[in-house]
């Protein structure tokens, strides 16, 4: 019987990936990754296996499903990790379903080690202590309802970089305009650039950000003033 | 001139390291580590590497100064992530003030991990979209204000495990009793343990967890019985 691998290939940086992780892409039958998983972990592969590349999100389970029953063994890289607005739950919950065995390895999630590349880190003694995570986009599209987000600690918002200037003004509605802020965009890749400004000013961006694209609001931003080795 | 490098060393499971801290232990003239780092990650050092097992923090910083002026890369392996409650920014703001370099390598951070172990992903598409990060126990001991946590989403609480009764207490005052908590003791080690109940019931958990503990409490927690493969 064949089973799926959901591995957290970590945010862009292919070094990035666990051991655990490049073990699982050394055993895999069949590979299948997107455009946010770097291509160069996939010279991890074995030579007889089958790399996919999926453009379609709406045929992946089908597809995993597939090659499971085929009795291969699965591995489906996902960016960051699959457990945090990796949509690895549901993809499991589905295959479980099915009969089909999904094992979830954890990865590098994006929530730190973007920051972590900005030289911000999520917590700071008496600075936060604090952290939440949201997406700003959901599934089908619709906008985070960001009346639930608290007004204290550090707040890290997900994929918000096509919707920034609905995204700021929600975020002001709650937090205190003179916030720092800082929007990263393609974070621990190569080309990764990071926009550092007040709250107020966070629609000045603009709404065309690369993918993938994160943001962190609140006093910790501040210490990349310090803590950024290359400046 | 030497340099100091904080290399998240994952969760426990030594598998969960990444590729970029196993090629700094290679490198590492001197590595430091505590008694929540596997030793095994310790194979990695080349032969000449001099390893330090630190078991009071309140010499890190003078330590890791010190083998760095010396001109040595000294890699420190931390638990989890260096900036998600890791004291990572601290550690490298006072060496940097000393003008030695410091960098963090991002781990696989116990918050995401140790739930994945346990079959909880921390969102779900209808279940839960906002996830809270808190510690219960600040550095100096004292208990965090949970009065700021929101009444939204999934919560996980880290370090709780010894002040679980006065945790249990007051995560009542501010969200629904009736909520599912799980409480896992030595998360993804091989002595990892699961305790699941509802958060009127977490105080019979007991007080004397073994360390490190985490708990996450939200209708996440019930995704357990559907994704935990050992079930």
């Amino acid at each position: 019987m064949g089973k799926v691998v959901l591995v957290g290939a970590g945010p862009g940086d292919p070094e990035l990936i666990t051991l655990k992780g490049i073990k699982y892409l050394q055993m895999a039958d069949v590979i299948v990754y997107d455009k946010l998983v770097s291509r160069e972990l996939i010279n991890y592969a074995k030579p007889s296996s089958f790399v996919i590349f999926l453009s379609n999100d709406d045929i992946e389970v089908d597809l995993l499903r597939k090659y499971a029953l085929e009795d291969k063994l699965v591995i489906r890289l996902k960016n960051g990790d699959p457990y945090i607005f990796g949509r690895g739950g549901k993809i499991c919950q589905e295959l479980i379903k099915d009969g089909i065995e999904c094992e979830v390895i954890p990865g590098v999630s994006s929530v730190n080690s973007v920051p972590a590349y900005a030289g911000i880190p999520l917590t700071f003694n008496g600075v936060s202590d604090m952290v939440t995570i949201v997406s700003a986009v959901s599934q089908g599209g619709k906008l985070f309802n960001f009346q639930k987000i608290p007004d204290y600690g550090t707040l890290v918002v997900l994929m918000g970089g096509r919707r920034l200037e609905e995204v700021s003004k929600w975020l002001m509605a709650k937090r205190d305009p003179s916030e720092d802020v800082a929007v990263i965009e393609r974070g621990t890749y190569l080309d990764q650039k990071v926009h550092v400004n007040k709250l107020e000013k966070l629609a000045e961006v603009g709404n065309n950000l690369a993918t993938p694209s994160l943001l962190v609001l609140g006093n910790v931003v501040r210490l990349r003033e310090i803590l950024w080795k290359f400046r």
